[in-house]
């Protein structure tokens, strides 16, 4: 593949370049913010580099698109792709990152920090006892990297991880690994309940009353992508106490909207999609890894199906 | 050792009795409360089973004395221990709980729990960047089962531990055990501190302006004694920053007393003594299991030895 002009788009594009451009010396770049973005800059490159797509922008005669993020819904969820088209994502210390978000939101709840916090507040003195991580059951929705890095982490803390996937294949660190179309009569069991599953048509408002309603009090967690979730679905399973509590980190509207009810409930966390944040170094890392493979024509781990959407 | 009465005495008094006369039935037990303790009860007991002593009674004539407890310091510090007397101390999964219990206030900490939940309030959709638990330098004070143990499930985590003891020896999952008169010029590298020294009159109040002073913006986790602490050393390292914020479970005074500042202090937090908690099966295995040795003459992994105080 011959790349000679590539263009970068990211909030983070100062950082980028200085990174880049110190090591990567025989390509021309555009770097801008994502506000500045036009056509006009693309049509200029053979290859973009980005978090997004704008929607009616031609990519069509691009050789290469590179997501700085994970996921890559905002290039393929209910959009056409040219497959002449290579799509690559971002691989780098997500999982960990994802990894111990989740831990520290299991473990938050485990020691109680919320009871003691309040006990603070009223200078009451009174012993509850926490529980070990190691008594507990873990769901992991989604096998891949990060599937798989929560389950190492965890397992490594002696907690019996299960997985879903649509193949049911076993993989490293996950006790068992479950059909997605045969695994409810199993939630009951299920202590936490964790989603990483990459956005696609098959993944939709996948977490609705079918599976809510079998769980007994598991706290929920969602890393993954906010439109995979029933929010009215969440909503009564949290009255319901099918959910005893939700940490959110990803919604179907980003920035969550500020009369959503998830905001002031008292049972969810949300966060501002932190868990798996793209540092520059690590962004710009990935980047030149991967341009390195296209040139040298070794195989791409992070190449993504565009058919199957990750 | 003949041992055939057996005096229990403790707020679990009941649930010890269920497990405890179920698997021993070759002695006779009184099983107490503390508020019930008497001189009387004590005169006719062989052996005594506590997490404390009252400071008035004579127990001289024991043969034998098992603390409900990890830390044996309400046995031994400040008195006089008559040295044929056997004591031995519970040791179960105290390490795993109080390592769960560092980790779960370190991952508060590096994934800004207290930012979101702030900004959530506001409904604030603003991003910063969690910390990964593996870039950072954390120093355990005393490397016995409890501190090894936090070493173990740190290290697991791809975090640098760093240990403190008298004997400076090197332990499993430390990256190094420094010798406690010569690490003073290290400190300033460790973003967290964890002191698991039992209290003994080389401890009492070893955390001092001397240590601070040395911190750059160190979490500090207390989950030893509180009199290993000077309170108003402490104090002074938070409003200095020398100490970004301090978790505490051990107190000098237990329960804290209701006029002490660190209740209200806005970077302190407070649970009750609850990081290394004896459930009764767990209590009542360890003092079975103590016993069987004690009668089959086999060695004694938590005998104690009473000079050193721990």
């Amino acid at each position: 593949m011959n790349l000679t002009k590539i263009l970068v788009v990211s909030p983070m594009y100062k950082d980028l370049q200085i990174v880049i451009e110190k090591e990567v010396t025989d390509k021309t770049f555009r770097f801008i913010p994502e506000n500045e973005f036009s056509q006009s800059d693309l049509s200029w490159a053979d290859a973009l580099v980005s978090f997004n797509l704008k929607a009616d922008y031609d990519y069509s005669h691009l050789k290469w698109v590179h997501s700085l993020g994970a996921g890559v819904d905002r290039f393929l969820y209910k959009k056409d792709w040219n497959e002449a088209v290579l799509l690559t994502r971002t691989i780098c210390s997500f999982g960990q990152r994802i990894a111990e978000y989740c831990l520290s939101y299991i473990l938050k709840d485990l020691q109680l920090h919320d009871v003691f916090q309040n006990q603070q507040q009223l200078k009451s003195w009174k012993q509850h006892t926490p529980k070990l991580v190691g008594d507990q059951k873990v769901l992991v929705y989604g096998t891949g990297e990060i599937g798989q890095m929560i389950a190492k982490v965890f397992s490594g803390l002696g907690v019996d991880v299960f997985g879903v996937s649509l193949s049911g294949q076993e993989k490293a660190n996950f006790k068992e690994v479950m059909k997605l179309d045969f695994h409810t009569s199993r939630l009951s069991e299920m202590n936490y309940i964790i989603n990483t599953l990459p956005l696609t048509e098959k993944t939709e408002k996948i977490f609705n009353d079918i599976i809510f309603c079998q769980l007994k009090s598991a706290g929920f967690i969602n890393v993954g992508r906010g439109a995979s979730v029933d929010e009215g679905a969440l909503l009564k399973a949290l009255s319901g106490n099918h959910i005893s509590y939700a940490v959110l980190d990803v919604f179907s509207q980003e920035p969550l909207l500020e009369n959503n009810p998830l905001w002031r409930h008292p049972r969810v966390f949300i966060t501002p999609h932190i868990s798996a944040v793209t540092t520059p170094n690590e962004g710009a890392a990935c980047f030149i890894n991967t341009l390195k493979n296209i040139e040298a024509n070794k195989p791409l781990k992070n190449k993504v199906d565009t058919k199957r959407g990750y």
